[in-house]
């Protein structure tokens, strides 16, 4: 069995990531990293399903012991994701699927090449803003303020392999399975296969 | 309209990169590259669409003018890829389809690192033989030749982005297919479209 891929995805917020995710987490190929967390549980939060809930020092020792793939502080709590979980998960096949931003993705995408990266674009900045209203848990300054971070990540969305358009949800959702299928013809992961080739013709 | 890829399409000789092409050409948003060669035209060969027949010296005008994506001799003719033919396509929106051997095609990755790289290979070294034995074309001796030769290139497939496997035909054009249909969603593509989504934030 080969192994499976390291995928980010990420996007402007008000994209739609969320709904692509839970889409993509339907079909058992694909595993949802589960971040470890020194926050607190809220309730029917399942340790080791939702997250991994750790103390304060011992989430200081997974960074000493280089155990976390990224993490960052965001309102006096750290989160970070696990080495050790997505790794077995990719040993046995899964296409582990990591939806983080693009600080932490640039990051990931620096210490694990071969991460498939792909950003969810929307097909216009209107449809954007009309989005993120429909949503209706920002207030006006809320929505200003989360396009002009939209506006900035722009420029970075190049550092991704791949932008996928999420105009027709089940469009977009069928993109990126097909581009995480895809990932799996890369040329490194038929090193072996080839190793084996040689072999046998050698042996025909 | 989004500017097609530069597909280079190679394998293992009698890995049935021949009739994998034949079904792709089906479908006209492919193009197959037209070569330009110094060999005498067949019996109902066409200028511009089998080859663009030349003079040696126009040849040599062209390897000059850096105008051939690659080329190369072979007994005592010479064949290359010119660039206007390719990029015109390309600009129409085609994806535009060489197939070509290793050498020449670690020459087009090389000048033009966006090329679509995929290398075709057989679900086995037996198999591989029983094809070659199967076109009953070439003698034992010759098929023994392509073996020792596809033993040589497997160590170059590393250098392709993709492996196809060539196993089921219909499964293995329709992954060629997936895998040039996701090149259009690489990032590089989308430089213009974020530049117009951050002047359409702007303009909000």
């Amino acid at each position: 069995m080969k192994k499976g891929s390291l995928v980010v995805i990420s996007g402007f917020s008000g994209v739609g990531k969320g709904t692509i995710m839970r889409q993509l987490i339907q079909d058992d190929t694909y595993q949802l990293s589960v971040s470890a967390t020194t926050r607190n549980p809220r309730e029917g939060e399942v340790n080791g399903k939702d997250y991994y809930f750790t103390s304060v020092s011992d989430f200081q020792k997974l960074i000493e012991n280089d155990e976390l793939i990224e993490w960052a502080e965001y309102v006096g709590n750290y989160y970070g994701t696990p080495k050790k979980y997505v790794f077995d998960q990719m040993e046995q096949g899964k296409d582990v699927l990591l939806e983080i931003e693009q600080v932490g993705a640039l990051e990931v995408k620096k210490k694990f090449p071969e991460t498939v990266m792909i950003y969810i674009i929307p097909p216009s900045a209107k449809a954007l803003k009309e989005r993120l209203m429909k949503r209706g848990s920002e207030t006006k300054e809320e929505i200003c303020k989360r396009l002009i971070q939209a506006k900035k990540e722009a420029d970075f969305v190049r550092a991704y392999d791949y932008v996928v358009v999420n105009d027709d949800l089940e469009q977009a959702v069928q993109d990126v399975k097909d581009l995480i299928r895809m990932s799996h013809f890369r040329s490194s992961l038929f090193t072996e296969d080839m190793m084996e080739f040689k072999e046998e013709i050698q042996n025909l």
